[in-house]
Formats: C-alpha cells, sequence, structure tokens
C-alpha cells in the first residue's frame, strides 16, 4: 500500500457523514458502543453480559473491530469493578486484549466480567468475550484502574 | 453502587437515540473515531498524526475515553504497518495500552506511530499519543499483528 | 535515590559471587527458577503446578520476585501448549502479567495453565498464581507463541 | 509431546543440581540475572545499560530466555523510577513485553529504560533491548508500580 492511500485510509472519516458525526452529542461514543447490551447476571464481582453483533461494530473485514472489543474489555470492565462498592470515578492505567477469533454480524455473543483484586488504591478485573453458541473465547483482556483518585484532581 | 445502578449503567445505551443507534450505518465505528485525525507525517514505518480531541468522545469525566484511545491505537497502529508495504488483512493479536494523562475536549493530541518489527508473520507496533503543547505523554501502546492470513480464511 | 546508588544496584551482581556465577552451567536459568515445581494436574490444554516460594526467588521486599513471577508464565505457559500436542519450538510474542499480591517464602502456591488458543500460527494462554490456602490470586498473566516457526530460520 | 514428557519438563529442575540449587542464597535471583549488567548513561528519568548475553541466561532455543528478557525490564524498569527521586519501595501493577528478535551468547545488548510517568502514586517506564551492533530491537515492554505503599504493609 503505498503511503497517499495510508494517508487517505487515516483522514477518510466518513465522506458523507463528516457533518453528521461532528454534529454528534456530547460522550456518544459510550452508548454507540454498547447500545443493545443485555445483562444477563451481575453478582458482586462478576458480571456476564450479552449482545448481538451490530453491523456499525465491524471492521473491513467485516467482523467485531478490535478497538470495540478494547471498549467492551474497558466498559464492561468498569462496571464489575462498581459491583463491590468501589466509587463510579477511579481512572484507568492499563488494558490489554488477546484476539483469538473473530466474530461476525448478528452473532450472539457474551462477555464475562471478573474482579481479581479490588484494592483500596489498585483494581484489576479480567474480561472474556464468548461465542454463545460454541463458547469458543473471542478475545480475553484485562482493565487494571487506579481508584484512589482525589476529587480535587 | 447498588447492583440495579449497575446493570442500568451497562444497558443504557441511549434512551433517546436507540433507534438512530440501531439504524446507522454498516462499520460506521471506524469513521466515528477517526473522524478529523490528520496525517501530519508518513514514511516508512513512521507516522505522526493530529487530533482535536471531539465532545463525541469523551469519557463521564470529560475526558477523551479510554476505549477510544485503545480504539487509535490499533488503527493508527495498523497504517504503520501498512506503510512498509504490508498487505491490508491481517488480524489482530494484542493490543496493550497504558494510561499516562488525561486529554479533554478541544485539546490538540498527537499520535505517533512505529514499527518495531515487520516479519512475514507477525508485526509490533508502538502508539504513542502526547499533548501537542506540552509533549506530555497521554496513553503508550502496542498493537501486534499476524500478517499471515489466508485469503481462504 | 541518587543516580550513583542507582548504578551501583544495577551493578551489584553479587559482589562475593561474581565468578561463582560467572561459570554457572549453559542454560541454568530455567532449572534455577523451577527447581521445586511438582505437577499435580496435566490434561490436554489444562496444567496446575504447585510449588513453595523458595528464599533464592524472593526480591528486596521478601516476597516472590515479579521477575520469577513473569518466569513461570512463560514456562508454565509453554508447557500448556506442549500438552495439546503443539511442537516444542515456537517463539513468545508477548508476555504480560499483573500482580495482585504478595507471596512470601514457605508459602504453598497454585500456578493454574489454560489454553485459551492453539491455532496452526499462533497459540494464547493464560497462567494464574495463587496461594494454595486462600486461593487469593497473586498473579495473572497470558502468553502468546508464534508457532510455526521454520525449522531453517 | 504426551502428557509424561510435558511433566518430565516441567519437574525436572536440575537433577544433578537439585541440592545445589536448593541452597542458593537468599535473593539470589537478581544478582544471578543482572550479574554483568554495565550502566553506560545514567539520568533523571532515563538510563541506558549494557550486557553481553551470557550462557547461563540462554533458553532451549540457545538464545536468550524469554524470563530474563521480563525480569530485565522489571529491574530497569524499577531503577529508571529511583533515578526520579521515588522511594525504593513500591510494587509491581503489571508488566509486558513484546518479543521481537533472538539474542544470542555473547552478543552485546543495549538496554534502555525511559520514565514515561512518575506520579505521587502511578509509574510507568518502558524498557528496550536492542543489539548493539545494529540497533535491532530484541524486546519492548512496559513496567506499572504503584508507588504509595504505606511502610506498614
Amino acid at each position: 500500500m503505498d503511503l497517499d492511500s495510508v494517508k487517505r485510509f487515516l483522514e477518510k472519516g466518513s465522506p458523507n457523514d463528516s457533518s453528521v458525526i461532528d454534529s454528534m452529542p456530547y460522550r456518544f461514543f459510550e452508548p454507540f458502543v454498547i447500545q443493545g447490551l443485555k445483562v444477563d447476571l451481575i453478582e458482586p464481582g462478576h458480571i456476564i453480559c450479552s449482545m448481538k453483533i451490530p453491523t456499525r461494530l465491524l471492521n473491513s473485514g467485516n467482523s467485531l473491530h478490535g478497538g470495540a472489543t478494547a471498549m467492551l474489555v474497558d466498559v464492561v470492565g468498569s462496571a464489575v469493578i462498581y459491583t463491590v462498592g468501589a466509587p463510579m470515578t477511579g481512572v484507568s492505567v492499563e488494558i490489554n486484549v488477546s484476539y483469538m477469533d473473530a466474530a461476525y454480524a448478528g452473532e450472539e455473543i457474551e462477555i464475562e466480567s471478573k474482579a481479581l483484586r479490588i484494592g483500596k488504591a489498585i483494581a484489576v478485573v479480567s474480561v472474556e468475550l464468548r461465542k454463545r453458541k460454541t463458547g469458543k473465547i473471542i478475545a480475553q483482556g484485562r482493565h487494571t484502574k487506579y481508584l484512589a483518585v482525589s476529587s480535587k484532581l
């Protein structure tokens, strides 16, 4: 791929929709990704959600975009920290994701999140995405947060 | 936070906009995030982009969402692989991101990506987000891809 | 800490033992770390080992050295790949470890490794270290290997 | 590889040397690995070391063991935190390493560590191992530490 094509790929945005995107609501990223998520089980330190892969989250290979997977690790991983009574603040320290299989449009996936450690300062959670039908792992990641953020940052 | 509130947080989607979101275009996630990205430098194995943090990508703390940062590590990291002649295929193996500082709406950021290794099978790149004004690091991550994907997957 | 002290810390080696260390056997690192490991369960894709933390693997805080933990993620993670018939070759692509609790000298720990994905080219495994008595997690990591290494590298 | 062979591989320790290993000094792991390290440059937030790969740190493929690389990311990454005045305490939160090339016995390598962020509570550093002769990257990792550890843990 020549350099001009890579440049165009990065600057493409959405030619027809650039003004549409620019006028999108404040903080729209999170609802944009998680719209359609259902919580199937929630207990302290443990959440299982499900989702049908929507076409808006596909990549150029027509499977769930790796960036959307990382976003789900972030959000569902944060949520499991709240289930053990941690405040809804805290900042991300590290997110990592291993990608193991593709998930296609319309596929039902499960997202399971477990608290590995919830301390006063540091919380670590794991998040796994699986195909509901077969249990096959799509991705597994961990999310580390720092909880002791002062309200006067 | 009680369990019902966590459940509502995950299932909130966007109450007023759920049908809007559901009807969004195929593969809209990527343009949604990268709309507004400019390429300032592009050469084999090296890209520097810039972006003004848009309000649509903020989190509940009003700074760039950690999931959006991970998405930029994914996309700009993939792009730098293409600059050295790799095919526009390949699948993500691993993405990791360390978060070091917050970036607020309207702030100019730089995203620099470097190829660390581009082999026949495995490519590893680093991506760093910095504040343009001060050079302060916002986040640093690595993206590992497997390139030797058969066209007959 | 002043710069000279940091320099001495890094160059300290073992003043009394430097010639002892220099004359140590070829490939001694692996047996040095895993000496004392017992395999409690082994089946395809799944291994549970145990170990009593030896004093030689302690850090300056008198708990299991983080580098030794990473080494155990490497070795026990590689071993679980072999249990599913993969060849004893392959090279590491990525190792990551989250540290959650300290393990002290004489403590019994369990090391559980699971194959998350064993493909023809890429294998991903998870490794978790726990305190045997309480089940508390000490560390959790993932190890990604590239298996399709040519014999004529 | 059959399950019995994997079990023997993990329990091998060092048949002839098991009593030698068991009688090794307290905290011997760190000097065992870093013996031979030289500090070539040290300034606040930045360290460059060099090392000639010793045969004791080789793996079964006769290159630097991935666990030894992770250990170097741990130790040299910690050291760069001390150069900016942080206390010699702190605990590891996360270590990650991408492996890009093999380093063989006798090869001169450089290990460069940079402070990416040193806050009151969280420090993040990057560590890169390179071949001295060619500058080729062998591995790159990040080490995250939590610094605000009470002395009365």
